[in-house]
């Protein structure tokens, strides 16, 4: 937890930018893998976290810009309740700690947001993106779960991201913890991945690395995978085998719940054939490419053409591609190779604030996001900013139900040697990932341990 | 997956139990952690695997026990879905690989219950217990979510459970894999229990152990604790130190989600002191006459009450309890040092179907569960038969809130020594578990590998 300054602060700059209205926030409660009571890991709601600080199930929010009014509602353990659990400080006490005075029982929370709608206030929420923010919201406020994310609060949304897009120098800290905890995850899997391991055993110890510190796991679900050109992909079937490229996309949340997120890609053999190194080498371009492209005002957008035309350019020495390699990137034929965005912010969440909606995180007011296969996925668009952290991880992926397809639409036709692209069908992807802060004059890379990179740290990473 | 015979058989017993109506399946979705996006591992519904076997999100299915007709509904994968997760086989496909022959789109489930309702069927469905089942019943039924769990259907719950609870030999193989990698994930925690390390090092070298399989995963969420006597326990933040126990509660669910469901307690220095040593032998000896009353015909409460008797005529020695070990164990004053019960039905799930009510499953017809601390936590009382499964986990707890609460009440002041308890209140506490089965003629423990139970196995389990 911050200090108890930090969340009061946050809260007055939150009323001073939505100016009026009862902002509510729902914390998040236990979900029920199977049964109610076998819960999945507690996970809080990024945003209850960053403006109430309180990090445990059961509770509510209100901050009344009309009144400055603070609360946060739950319910205090009864002795029974304390026979089971120990002692634990109080509701009260911990609202102190992030400096709310006034705290409530959970009924009161419905019964405050009643009068306030009969007084006529404007009631602001967020949209909600579980079962339980939809029952709860209907309970609430009376909307079919269907109509509630079209209805949360533009001005609201708008200025949770305006706060939180802005990483300040402890939050920096905090990611930067979680960077770290990811590299050491992904050096274990430079070591693991070899010939006869199955993907699972390298998923297990990568997410033992997230996990074997106080408070600290997976800040997403890891991929760990031999076929890194199928993107969703999300169980371990593989045992790994000679010449295969092993895929690791998988990061850490820390203690305070920032995340990390970094991708590597290495050979299962001892090192990458000839043909793999020469993919892994156009990828390193493109990656320095996007690179340089990261300094304050610059649009990200122009990181990810940069990223693409870089690929293309490599690809088309392979005679993969024809034409102006800018003209193939603008015109989205890059994407045959490239399906997705170059990266996305990352914070408390992953994809930061992707619940709140990436047109208000990753575009510009009035930047409006593509609708075209490859400019759709690109989730970060606008103009770079001081504070901003994201991750850059483009990648090279032979997707062969792609290629059939676009081949048989005759998409790009001017741009992509279709004949050529035929016997890479097997290939499978690759990709790198690293983190980055928007600072003053330009970029940095945050983490302090090295993940390997370059082809020779990627060989002494796996002997190491 | 069993044979395709095993659910055809299974959905065939389930109609004629339940004679007539539309059963209604929920197969569960994914949940998103901190956004939508960002997924818990899934995890399907254990009935609805139980009766379609299909272990994916998106799914619900309809056993009309009026017409025969079964019908799984899901989403088939579009082409563009396609190009991002690669080739998958089809609804259709899977479908008959459980033996259903009919698949329709999702949205045919609604229409298919509209047409039964209006035609005066009986549409029976199980508890909820996910907000995303509240929000699906709301919308297919029109049932308040706060009204849902009361108008859950009876007789297809009893069905249910009555097919479920007798564990079948290929059931018995998938709990049996499930406890030896339980077994597995132990034996870790006993070499890496000693001063210095933190507990959340040994849950995630547990963790790793219940995921590094194809498929497998933790059952439920390790309580791994030197403070054993907390008994909702989640977190993992305390250091070990000499001269401390550590208990660890932790199992594995096999590929096909049976589970496992292991406690240890362990010292943390190389050996317990003789105070740890001396109730560490009452718990072992309680444990065993638990394990005597295993038998077809006999109810598990008779197995939970020489579990108590023995704990307490144990006690009676060191002098914290008086009178007869039998009366103080009917009347509940054994609670204030083993306030849980000793067991509970595991299976598809840890604590078996508890979504369709403990009384269903734990209970007679007739029979109702106590109200009385102690025996209201009791999860398992009925009558054993051949197919049970359930595990045997007395403990000895000294919890100061408790003892303090008791004897600030004058609770069982003819039973307890509250003047004794005084010195003990910094004990902590302790238990073991392992897993059985009723046979025809007994009880088998389940597992193949051998937890340490007695002194001396536990000592050795440290050092190997």
């Amino acid at each position: 937890m911050f200090s108890k300054e930090t969340y009061i602060k946050r809260r007055a700059s939150l009323c001073k930018e939505v100016e009026d209205g009862i902002c509510i926030f729902l914390g998040n409660n236990l979900v029920g893998m199977n049964y109610a009571d076998n819960e999945y890991p507690f996970r809080q709601d990024s945003t209850f976290l960053y403006f109430w600080g309180l990090d445990y199930p059961g509770l509510a929010a209100i901050l009344d810009c009309d009144s400055g009014d603070e609360f946060i509602f739950g319910d205090e353990l009864t002795i029974d309740d304390i026979v089971w659990t120990g002692d634990m400080p109080t509701l009260k006490e911990n609202a102190l700690r992030v400096g709310v005075t006034k705290t409530a029982p959970l009924k009161d929370f419905k019964a405050y947001i009643d009068k306030a709608r009969q007084q006529n206030h404007t009631v602001r929420f967020l949209p909600p993106y579980r079962g339980e923010h939809n029952i709860r919201l209907l309970d609430l406020l009376d909307i079919k779960p269907s109509e509630q994310t079209a209805r949360a609060d533009k001005k609201f949304i708008r200025a949770v991201v305006n706060m939180r897009i802005h990483k300040t120098p402890e939050e920096i800290a905090a990611i930067e913890e979680a960077v770290d905890i990811s590299t050491l995850m992904h050096l274990k899997a430079y070591r693991m991945a070899r010939p006869g391991v199955h993907e699972s055993e390298i998923a297990a110890a990568v997410l033992q690395e997230a996990c074997c510190r106080p408070g600290t796991s997976l800040a997403f679900p890891t991929i760990a995978t031999t076929a890194g050109h199928v993107l969703h992909n999300h169980g371990f079937v593989h045992t790994l085998k000679e010449g295969e490229i092993f895929l690791l996309d998988a990061g850490a949340e820390n203690s305070l719940h920032y995340a990390g997120d970094l991708s590597s890609s290495m050979p299962v053999s001892e090192r990458f054939s000839e043909q793999q190194e020469l993919i892994y080498n156009i990828h390193l371009r493109s990656f320095e490419a996007a690179v340089k492209e990261l300094r304050p005002g610059n649009p990200y957008r122009n990181a990810h053409l940069a990223a693409a035309e870089t690929v293309v350019e490599g690809l088309k020495d392979l005679g993969l591609f024809k034409g102006n390699p800018r003209d193939i990137a603008e015109s989205g034929a890059y994407a045959i190779v490239f399906p997705c965005g170059t990266g996305h912010m990352m914070g408390l969440d992953v994809h930061d604030m992707e619940n709140l909606g990436e047109q208000f995180v990753g575009y510009a007011d009035g930047e409006k996001k593509s609708t075209q296969f490859g400019f759709k996925s690109l989730r970060l668009s606008r103009k770079l900013e001081p504070g901003f952290v994201f991750t850059v991880e483009p990648g090279i992926y032979f997707i062969p139900q792609l290629i059939d397809l676009w081949k048989a639409e005759g998409k790009f036709k001017e741009f992509i040697n279709y004949d050529k692209f035929e016997s890479w069908k097997n290939f499978t992807g690759l990709r790198n990932e690293l983190d980055y802060l928007i600072t003053e004059d330009g970029a940095r890379m945050l983490g302090t341990i090295k993940k390997p990179m370059t082809l020779e740290e990627v060989y002494n990473a796996k002997q190491s």
